[in-house]
């Protein structure tokens, strides 16, 4: 006997895909308007932002921050980008063709949508590699250092500009395997703050995740159904990343318990809410804005990322004075 | 150039073992030595008894226990054994070929250790296989039901023998899955009380793991070094049981970050003990003693063992009177 063929949930259309663990099987009209629901779910449930809100998303060009830029706009927030341009490879190297990526997905979608590029050549004065090849630590895997310096643009410029909130592209995969990070290593004062909201505060930014509940797969589906094209090429260093490790594990663990990250995060964020988990805050730590930029930090004179433009500043001088010919 | 032969840290001999995370290289006289050096640490580390106390060890015939039993009564502790004959297998099946590697260690080895038996057989009437296919849940994996009843045997026998406490063979590995389950669905009373030593409370034995801070090849290299034969066979249904799963997950870590379970467990330790993660007690739950065997129990009747076999007792009534031929 023939197979029913069975059609979307909401119309006579093929389905374009079956989501298990919600048990919705949708055209692809219907994931989109789907995904996109779920998108302004996720925002009121955590209150995230209104309407009114000026939105900054860090795009990278890739799936993740790109489908969330287009599900924003598409539901009328108003959502500008922020990339950041590394100079990782050369003029058609990675950052070069993930740059490509957003003008074209720009272009081909929401061609009014205000994209701001940071590139680091610029301010900086300096490539990632270049910077990287300074630095005592992160010459060979300079991931440590792409953290510092993106996270310092991407509270900076947010602030600057008078946006209210910055919106990245975290999803459910990457926060299981933040959270499992954190936990095999008790890292208490990462736990007690890490969720789908990181409030604002004096000098930083309030921090958004609106994509938390959403597997990559979902993503994927998501952009393939919007016909988004993505940089394909993926950043030479990403293999490295110690989160791929804790990924790779909960990968292996969702193969015979599915919907295992969804209930290990949730279950995270709901036993810390109700108060079964509490994570004191320790001492608070003494905040002064660095004497160069004004960003809050601890050191009581610079903040990591001025201190680290200040070493390369010193080595160009020293440079400079060994090239100078004795008298 | 030959490579030279490096000898025992301690003596001339040939080493027997290197532990890395150690930094040792023993040979097999002094490998012993560290073992039961350490065992003793651990005990006082965590304050688990000393040689006033009446131990009660739980002996399965497999490596880890035997090897702390032996460890125990080497260094001259009051221990005694603890076996119960779950009646697994023939008479030549599990628990009968773990019964003999029991009694063929203590003949060779401590001849005048006392060893208990409790036999399921006699004390419930009936074998875990049989109890298990009267249950609604557990026919096909009576891992769960299996639990039940040693917990019941493990804490009654002790408390109505005089013992200070109950000791098992849990090793790193056990304690890092059982921790990395516990943490993977929140289960926050347990994170509350997972640990070491599980202190008395009226109707509880105390309770303390000696084997905490061992890898499970420590403890088999201490086994082969000192000629134990523990049992071969494998409880049929330990492939199936959840903890497996989880130290899976745990080697394949491992691999790429050696150590990585005891760092794991002990921040934990260190960090509950620190304040840093805290597990509010919940509601305490009311707990009155049982109304059969007295154990403390929170249904407010039978506890959950007394009910299992009041449930048997039920069924063989109902059998009998079906047996009973109309008049």
């Amino acid at each position: 006997m023939a197979k029913p063929i069975l059609s979307c949930m909401h119309c006579q259309n093929p389905p374009y895909i079956t989501i298990r663990h919600h048990r919705q099987r949708l055209c692809r009209k219907h994931y989109i308007r789907w995904f996109q629901d779920k998108t302004d779910r996720t925002t009121q449930k955590y209150g995230m932002f209104d309407h009114k809100a000026r939105i900054l998303v860090a795009v990278s060009g890739g799936k993740d921050s790109l489908a969330l830029w287009d599900a924003l706009l598409r539901r009328g927030f108003a959502a500008e980008g922020l990339f950041i341009d590394l100079g990782i490879g050369a003029a058609d190297g990675f950052s070069a063709r993930s740059l490509a990526a957003i003008r074209l997905f720009l272009e081909k979608e929401h061609p009014a949508a205000p994209l701001h590029v940071v590139s680091l050549r610029e301010s900086c004065g300096a490539t990632l590699p270049e910077l990287a090849r300074g630095e005592a630590r992160g010459r060979k895997k300079p991931c440590a250092l792409c953290g510092l310096i993106k996270r310092h643009i991407m509270n900076e410029f947010p602030l600057k500009n008078g946006f209210t909130a910055l919106a990245t592209g975290h999803t459910l995969d990457d926060e299981a395997a933040i959270l499992l990070r954190n936990v095999i290593h008790w890292e208490c004062g990462y736990l007690g703050r890490q969720g789908p909201v990181l409030e604002e505060s004096p000098g930083f930014i309030r921090r958004v995740k609106p994509f938390v509940r959403f597997f990559e797969n979902e993503i994927a589906a998501y952009v393939r159904a919007r016909n988004i094209v993505p940089v394909t090429l993926e950043c030479p260093w990403s293999a490295k990343a110690s989160t791929n490790r804790y990924k790779q594990l909960l990968a292996r663990h969702e193969e015979e318990a599915p919907g295992a990250s969804l209930h290990f995060y949730q279950q995270f964020l709901d036993a810390r809410a109700g108060g079964r988990v509490v994570f004191p805050a320790q001492k608070a730590q003494q905040l002064a804005p660095c004497c160069s930029c004004g960003t809050p930090t601890n050191t009581g004179d610079s903040c990591a990322y001025c201190r680290m433009l200040e070493r390369r500043a010193a080595r160009g001088r020293r440079t400079a004075r060994s090239d100078t010919p004795d008298p």
